[in-house]
C-alpha cells in the first residue's frame, strides 16, 4: 500500500476557504492511487483560546487537564474536514491521538512519541482512502490525553510517516520552504531545495520557524524524507533529507542569526578542576540553557570563562554568579546584553578547510569586531555586537555565494 | 466504597459562577465521606455552537463525525471543572466517555449504553475523590465516540450510578423537581417529593422537560434512586424511585397535559380482520408515532377508527390515508389539528375504581366535552378541545386534591 502522509498547520486550516485549498492537495496525492494520511493542527487562534480559557478558570491549571483541554482544538478540526472530506464523497474519517494509538509517555504537555500502532492504522486504511489524523496529541499507558507541545503536529506527521513507512511526508504551512537566511534581512535569501537533517538542526530558531525542530530530529532517526511547503501556492518548498552525494557541492547552506544572546563573561576564575561545574551546574538547575562556552588559556592559574544564555535568563543568571562568585575566585562578572549571534551552516565545510577564514576576513572588511567564535562540523557561530547582525548576516549571505542561483546537485550516478 | 453520582447541566456549567455553586453541593457529599462521580454535560450554548459550525462545513454532516465534533462540548467543561477543584486542593480529574469505557452500541448520535467498565473506574476512585466524567458520550466497539442524543448526561448519570452501585444519583437542573402540573397553567401546582419511575415515564413530554425519558428507563430498569433537584437553592428537590408502600396513598399524583395533537377518523372502514395493520402499517413506515387509538363497536361490519398523530405530522398521515382510502373501504377521512389531549396519572389509580369517573364528572360541571379517551393502568388521558386545555388541567389538579399540602406518606412499618 502506497502511503503519503501530508501535514497542515493552524493558518492551512483556519476557516472553510483554506480548507478547500487543502482538499485540492489532497485530491492531486489521492489521483496517484495513493492512500493519504492528513494530519491537521487546530485551526488558528483555537490553542490560545483554550489556554486563555483555562487561565480564566485556574491560576495553574493541572497539565493533565490541559492537555486535555487543548485537544478539542484538533479534534474539532479533524472532524469539521472529515466532513467536508465525505461530502464530496471521498472516503474518509477522522481519527484522534488515541483512536490512531499513538503511546506517548507520561509527560503532560510535552509528551514524546514512543510508538504508533501502525497495524490498526493500516487496517483503518484498507477501508478508507483518507484518515483525517489530529495532530499535537497522544495517549499515555494509562489512557490520558497528552500532548507533544507546541508546534507538535510536525512531529505527529513525521512519527506517523516513520510508522506507515509513508513515500513521503509533506509539511504545508504558511511559508514556501526553507531560506539560505532570514528573506526580511537579507532581500537575496534564496528559497533551498534540498538540506539535510543536520543542516536543519543546526539552523536552530531559523529553522524551527518552518519546521518543528524534534520533528526532524525525528525525521533523522528514521530518514523519513521531509517536504516543506506552502499550502497557497504550488511551488515545491525545500526537501529535507539525509545526505547525498549532489549536496555536499554547496559549500553553506544557510546564515543564521539569533539576537536573544546575552554574554556573561567571569574574569580570573580558578584554573583548576571542577570549576565549571562548579559554575555551571546551579545555572542548569535554575533551567537556564546555556549555549556558546569559551574559555582562555590559562595564565598565572587563572582563566576567563565566557558563556552565553537567553536574554531574558541574564538576570537570573547573574544573580547565581555573585552568589558563588568568592567560591570560584572571580573577583569581576562582566556582562553584555547587546550581542547576537550569526552562524554558517552547511555540511559541505567538513571536507573543506578555509570556511572560518573567508567569513573572518568577510566580517573584517566590514568593520565587524567577532566577539566571540564557537564551531561544530558543520557550523561555525560568531558571537558580534548586535547592531551588527542585518550586516553580517548580508556579508557572509554573499561571501559564500547564497545569492547566486543554487547549483544544480549532481547525479547519483556522477 | 461509598460513591454518589451527581449530574449538573449546561445551565449549571455555563460559566465560573455557577460552577462555583456545583463545587458547594460537592463539598456537600465529600464532607459525609463519600465517593462523588461528578458528571456535567457542555457548556450552555455550546453543543449548538458547535452543530452550528458542522452546519457551516456540511450540508448533511456524517453523523459519526458529528459525535466526535460535539464530544468536544463535555470535553472542554469537564477539564476546566477538574483544573477547578485540583486548584481546591481536591483530588480529581476528568474522564471521558472513552476513558470511562462507556460502552455503547454503534448508533451515531442516539447510541444506546451497552455497559460501563465499573472495574476501571473503581479503581480510579481508589486514587482520586472526584471523578469529572463527560456526560452525553461514549464509544462503541471500534472506538469511535459516540453521543447518547439529547439529554443524554442524564442518562450517562444513571448509568454510572448503576454501575458503580452508587447510594444515590443526583440529577441538578435549573428547575426545582417535578410538579403536580404545570405551573405556568395552574399556580397551585405544588412540587411532588416522591414520585414512582413509572408515573414520571407517563408523565412524558411534561416530565422530559425535568428529566430524559431513557434515563428514567434506565434507573427504573436497574432501581436507581434519582433526586431531581435544581443547582441553585438548597431544597430537596423530587426524588424518583421505585414503588413503595407509601406512595399508593396519592390516588393520583399529576396532571400532564400535551398540545401536540391532532386527531383523524377514519368513518365506516371494513370491520374485518387486517384492516387495522393496513392503516398502521404505511403511518409507522413513515416514521410517526400514532398515540391514541380508538376503535368503536361494529355496526353492519362498518366501524369508525379514530387516533392521534403528533400535529407536525397530520399532514402526512392524510396523504398516507388518502392513497389507502379505497382498500380499506372508507368513504370519508375526518380530521381536527385543534386538540390536546389530558392526563391523570397516579400510582394509586390501580386499586381504585372511580377515577375516571371523577374526572369526567369534573370536567362535566365545566362544560368541557370529551374527545376521546384512553387508559392504562397508571394513566387515564383525554383527548378535548384544545382551547380547554388549561381549564380542564385546573379542574382535574383541583379534583384530585392536588392543590393541597402533599399527604405525609405512611412509614414502611405501618
Amino acid at each position: 500500500m502506497r502511503i503519503t502522509v501530508q501535514k497542515f498547520g493552524g493558518t492551512s486550516v483556519a476557516n472553510l476557504d483554506c480548507m478547500c485549498k487543502v482538499l485540492d492537495k489532497n485530491r492531486e496525492i489521492l489521483s496517484t492511487g495513493c492512500k493519504l494520511v492528513v494530519v491537521l493542527s487546530a485551526m488558528a487562534g483555537e490553542t490560545n483560546r483554550l489556554l486563555t480559557l483555562a487561565g480564566q478558570w485556574s491560576d495553574r491549571p493541572d497539565p493533565w487537564e490541559l492537555d486535555a483541554l487543548v485537544a478539542t482544538g484538533e479534534q474539532v478540526s479533524v472532524t469539521l474536514y472529515a466532513m467536508l472530506l465525505k461530502d464530496q464523497g471521498i472516503r474518509a474519517r477522522s481519527v484522534l491521538g488515541h483512536q490512531a494509538e499513538i503511546l506517548t509517555d507520561c509527560s503532560a504537555g510535552r509528551a514524546r512519541i514512543l510508538g504508533i500502532n501502525s497495524s490498526r492504522m493500516l487496517e483503518l486504511l484498507n477501508s478508507h482512502d483518507v484518515l483525517v489524523v489530529a495532530g499535537f496529541q497522544g495517549c499515555d499507558i494509562r489512557q490520558r490525553i497528552t500532548t507533544l507541545g507546541r508546534g507538535g503536529s510536525d512531529t505527529s506527521a513525521v512519527a506517523l510517516a516513520a510508522a506507515l513507512n509513508a513515500e513521503l511526508c509533506e509539511i504545508y504551512t504558511d511559508v514556501d520552504g526553507v531560506y539560505t537566511t532570514d528573506p526580511h534581512v537579507c532581500p537575496q535569501a534564496r528559497k533551498i531545495s534540498r538540506i539535510t537533517y543536520d543542516e536543519m538542526l543546526e539552523m536552530a530558531s531559523m529553522g524551527a520557524k518552518v519546521l518543528q525542530i524534534r520533528s526532524v530530529q525525528f525525521a533523522k532517526k528514521y530518514q523519513v524524507p521531509v517536504h516543506v511547503r506552502s499550502t497557497f501556492s504550488n511551488e515545491p518548498g525545500t526537501i529535507v533529507t539525509k545526505e547525498e552525494k549532489g549536496m555536499e557541492e554547496a559549500l553553506v547552506s544557510s546564515i543564521a542569526y539569533d539576537k536573544d544572546q546575552a554574554r556573561v563573561t567571569l574574569m580570573d576564575v580558578y584554573d583548576e578542576p571542577g570549576v565549571a561545574a562548579t559554575i555551571f551546574s546551579p545555572i542548569s538547575d535554575a533551567d537556564i540553557v546555556v549555549d556558546m562556552i569559551v574559555q582562555n588559556p590559562s595564565r598565572e592559574a587563572r582563566t576567563d570563562m565566557t558563556f552565553t544564555v537567553p536574554r531574558g535568563d541574564l538576570e537570573p543568571t547573574l544573580k547565581i554568579l555573585n552568589r558563588i562568585k568568592t567560591e570560584i575566585g572571580a573577583p569581576a562578572v562582566v556582562h553584555d546584553a547587546q550581542v547576537s549571534k550569526v552562524s554558517i551552516i552547511g555540511v559541505g565545510m567538513r571536507n573543506h578547510s578555509g570556511v572560518a577564514a573567508m567569513a573572518f576576513t568577510a566580517l573584517k572588511h566590514e568593520g565587524i569586531n567577532i566577539l566571540m567564535i564557537s564551531t561544530s562540523e558543520i557550523k561555525i557561530s560568531i558571537l558580534l555586537d548586535e547592531k551588527y547582525t542585518e550586516l553580517a548576516v548580508r556579508t557572509l549571505h554573499e561571501a559564500f555565494g547564497l545569492d547566486k542561483p543554487e547549483p544544480t546537485p549532481k547525479s547519483d550516478q556522477s
